[in-house]
């Protein structure tokens, strides 16, 4: 399991210049060629992510000879006080980076470590927890492979690589028939179709119209087990809305194939890791 | 109260191209030059931020005749039901437009509520509620302001605008003397010089040093009120640590000026806010 | 059938940049403040393609004041002697875009004024002629949409919005199902999974992995129209390869849903237009 | 014969980008650490162009350890069969970087094979082939150079570094003489006036004002003939305009110093070159 | 006379963003939507350059309605007291605009002024001052306009766009005829060829070479003298090195068409202008 | 001492772009793979600066296998004569690298050779010489450090790091106590309040304000004296206007703290450097 490096330094440098701004004037005025061992530790239960291809890699964006030693593999449980990452290198670049570093894992562990306590819920059910585009802005390719870290799945990217007519499509639009008609033809055959329904009558029409996957959202639960029967399989069922970790496991009963939810992005608390001097 | 536009489109546009990719699917094969109206409505209590600035620009970038109505201000407390921004324009801009706008207003005005929540919890007091660096990746600008909305202040926004010397950097270091002997004459006369201390004789040093903030970390009140009665004006105290809305009024009794909090920035829950047709 | 002009400016600022360099030192030397009229004109019949998005948009780019009357429309059919564009404004700006302007319109009109002859072959049959990913670089989002004003559709956009299993990922990976086993949960669930086959028995394994579009990739009319029988609906069925204006009727004719030809965007030959003073 | 590396990375970047959008969502899911060897192998005679700066930097970018063996030397005229590159490295980089490193050469191979096509024609004449200002935006710098492999020379490269006074700057302006006398004393001391001129009138003007260069646009033979005679050596004489490998040595023969072709970077059709594994 | 609006947005952009990195803490805190009134004074005599495509655009990116009143022409000459702009806008944007407005024109009116110091001592002769590469490292395009304010011309831009064999690639090459010898052939046609010559021998050389531009390095006019005379017409003569007020009108006396001093750009001092409020 | 090479890279990209355009049509056309040894010679007294981070850095972002002998320490006083870098490389690399190195140490070691002057001039005082914002726009990072390698100090980087109130600020705004009293509580704590004073009541207002650094704006030296004598260590003192080398010392004799110069960036001639080969 990785990200596209090439895509991700472009990001990491941002991030960085955004935190440097021209020098770190405490740093630079401290210390000059003096090196250090540091790690990073755990001080809370996570599933570890980012720790070689984003907080290793701040390192090694900011130069300097860096040796690193452990690294917590992406997925992985660990629990307070286990060791993440080990590094050796300059001292002003441990210092410069640390902050940048600490703020991004412990915000992709915090996704990892909630998007696994969802897929935990719903163990033994054929169902899958995906992510939406509730994510923070400028960080999605991250917080998407943080989702996957944990266990789940991803819902299209972006407003590019799906097809998704919501309600405001449908009530601009006049029906969920109308807007499937334009849609055929105009999109990529590659491309599912995928229309969110409020009501029964409305997962009527889509199976009218063979949309590939339907969306019950913020459906009650007896109503969601009606609409998967009737469905019966012509479609994927996605269920959305009011995903919580107390109700996910009665949604996943109901019989859906995807339960999406916005929260593991939006609402995931950061974990606390802190980076110690060895 | 404002932030910089000049400052703030680079960003937006990066939030857009990140959402756009190559383009709305869904959108452009459904809709062509329709017009509508949408209003964004809370659905919870909040402290407004970024209608102006942020939600409409975003609209504003995507291209087209917009019209907007009402603005919420930015630092005004909304209801639920209250409507935060009208707009008209291009069914295309609208819906392309939706979701960055929200992401970004939903967790900037979690982050002015929370701030809000902090700063009444201290009401009286001569203390000032303060962010720190532990913000989101590429946000930094956006979520500082936010702290600003809800009535806080903000720390130094980068490596480069402030000096504080942490736990980190003495243990590098060797002691505090050291530390800030060397920062004495290479710094711009125009900043100040912060400490972190974690006991008393730390703060010791830095009063004979003549350090002007001295951060007590993750001190117990006892401590802390020892702490300000010791150091008595001769240096802004600031403290940190273990802050949250049950403990600050207390912290703020110990008669620190300042008080500085992580989580109003990595963890403030993002509020609910809906964009529905007018 | 438009583009999104938010994504587009970036790109014709850059083509600008490469043609400008410093400046265009002879319209500067000879030129001040003067206006002209000036008209784009067909020189052969084509398919017009980007007179408002691209042509008119590369002269607002340059600034200065500017009026345009006729352009002609995306798609629409015109012949030699036809003017497509119709611009007043500074000399300066008319002669400093003119090259810009006409080596994209003159590439972009090219392949719409392709598709359309390969769109016109297959009048009457229930096939889609699409395009792939052998676009010139940096110009996909342009040429993709070209090909959609020739009548034709599009195949994938990039690596990241459909699954292709190529010839390459299979020889790699030693089987189709081993390959389509790995990709089923980890891609989203909105996206299908294409397979390129080269014989019958690659499709009988893709049948059997329920491949949702299986591609035949230089096979013979012959193998087609057996392959498209024995596969009867339980994909989407794409031939490509060796598609020509002279092959590509009969390839149709058995019966595939789509045909992708990677000649729409890498060997369409530019088009003849001309900018004249009026 | 090289491009300047440093110049061409970022628009390989950009190439890369483009096609991978947010990451390679096949190959990602099928392949994880493997590491396979691949040939591009002719499947055309061409001229080779870009095996070293283009497509072996493309896979450099991507990322891994990368090996490379045969690299065909630009503009070495190689036969259908032969291979132009090998390389050994991660299936995923491979996979990842075949159609961009594929879509560029492609082109530029087929550029250089149709350049050296034309050199052919006028072997033995103390003519130049050269391009124009007609290249794929975006691609200047690559095309320009592939025009260099198959042994042509370059015009001017952009509007900054050649002065050329079209017959939209003569119209505008008023006269030949005009125009020269205000580029006189306004434009740098190193770089030559170029004239396009329609008759042989235009072409006494130009003797008058002294041109450098007097470009002959869509002359007859018979008409060039007489022009060279006339200017016999008080300017460099090029023809433009009509130029294809039918008519190239009859133009060539009339004695002008320069031919220069806009479809040898606008209508080259792309070579096919194949990427194999080994 | 003008430079091109569309090259130097980006530019200014960055100047700002270098001069605000996160905002202006003081105006922002003082200020709200005062508007005020302002204008640039000469407090020296200056040759004008750069007020209404420098100063008032930079007042533009920042935003705000802004009205212009006077603006210095570029090239015009101004005494002490002499207003140069007048602008009309918000506090806010005055003041934050301010100091990149007053670097960039005291340094661009300070090169006009230069150079016309030099070409007032050279009224009357036949020769051209020029400026050379020995600008600021990214004011370049600047700097070059600011010459040509002065009443200066423009030697080529950068290595793309001139020919220049200097002493450091005649001793690599071994001489001057091996290196005109390769330059021959492999360099636009619509290039001059310049060679830097220390010796009336190497001038010798050159004139065997038909070298277009003979460049005479760090000669005494003694030698200057007689190098014209026995260039004679052949080339265009150039001086260089040791050129300043006292002994440009020597230089000019012996014959040489340009005259280029590279301390027009690197040793120009800033004039001095300020803002005052009206 | 050293810059943080992270953000230094950008910087020198975009000036060895502005300088290389489309390329170096000389040194191509002149040479292919030759290697070779050079050397910077300081041509006359200067302090050193940007030897390994700036003319160093350039050759290494050109590419190719570069040795690096000598390199002058920053801040090191070297004599004409003195050898300030050697390197050995690639003729290519060496020649197009030249001019933007030496523009940029040239103009570099200028700034620390005239701070050094300055510095030298109030040897034995407790004053600190610093610079301002008038630096050239772009080399903001670079020119500052040059300030450091001089001896001297930093005032506020941006408008973002440091407060200080200024004659403009004050006449909008109405009172330098209104100003400062906008300012409390809305800047960072960590952050100093500056103020520039012309007069003697001004200075008044400062303390009642409790300003911490008052700056004595254009003030006679008696007036400065009495100044000093009436803050009275209660404010930091910074003397500002109308300095030069004459002056420093008598300015420096009044009890300032800190004396600001301008003219250190804006007005520091480049020294002679010059690049051999060896």
């Amino acid at each position: 399991m990785s990200m596209d490096s090439f895509l991700l330094d472009g990001q990491l440098r941002r991030f960085l210049e955004e935190d440097l701004e021209h020098g770190d004037i405490t740093t630079d005025a401290i210390f000059d060629q003096e090196t250090a061992s540091a790690r990073f530790v755990a001080r809370q239960p996570l599933v570890a992510c980012g720790m070689e291809q984003v907080a290793a890699r701040v390192f090694c964006l900011l130069g300097g000879q860096l040796e690193f030693g452990q690294m917590a593999a992406d997925g992985s449980r660990k629990d307070s006080g286990d060791v993440l990452l080990t590094v050796k290198g300059p001292v002003r670049t441990l210092l410069r980076g640390e902050r940048v570093a600490l703020n991004l894992v412990q915000r992709l562990c915090g996704i990892a470590t909630l998007t696994a306590r969802f897929v935990d819920q719903v163990q033994g059910l054929p169902v899958r927890i995906v992510d939406t585009r509730k994510t923070t802005p400028g960080l999605r390719m991250l917080e998407k492979y943080a989702v996957r870290c944990g266990g789940g799945g991803n819902h299209r990217y972006s407003l590019s690589d799906g097809v998704l007519v919501k309600d405001n499509h449908i009530a601009a639009c006049g029906s969920i028939s109308a807007a499937v008609e334009r849609l055929r033809g105009r999109i990529p055959h590659t491309v599912k179709i995928e229309v969110e329904c409020d009501t029964p009558a409305q997962v009527e029409q889509c199976l009218v119209c063979e949309v590939e996957i339907i969306m019950l959202d913020n459906m009650d639960t007896a109503t969601m087990t009606e609409a998967v029967q009737r469905i019966n399989g012509q479609a994927l069922v996605e269920a959305s809305g009011g995903v919580n970790l107390e109700t996910v496991r009665a949604i996943a009963e109901t019989g859906v194939d995807i339960i999406s939810i916005g929260g593991l992005t939006h609402s995931a608390p950061a974990v606390d890791i802190g980076m110690d001097w060895i």
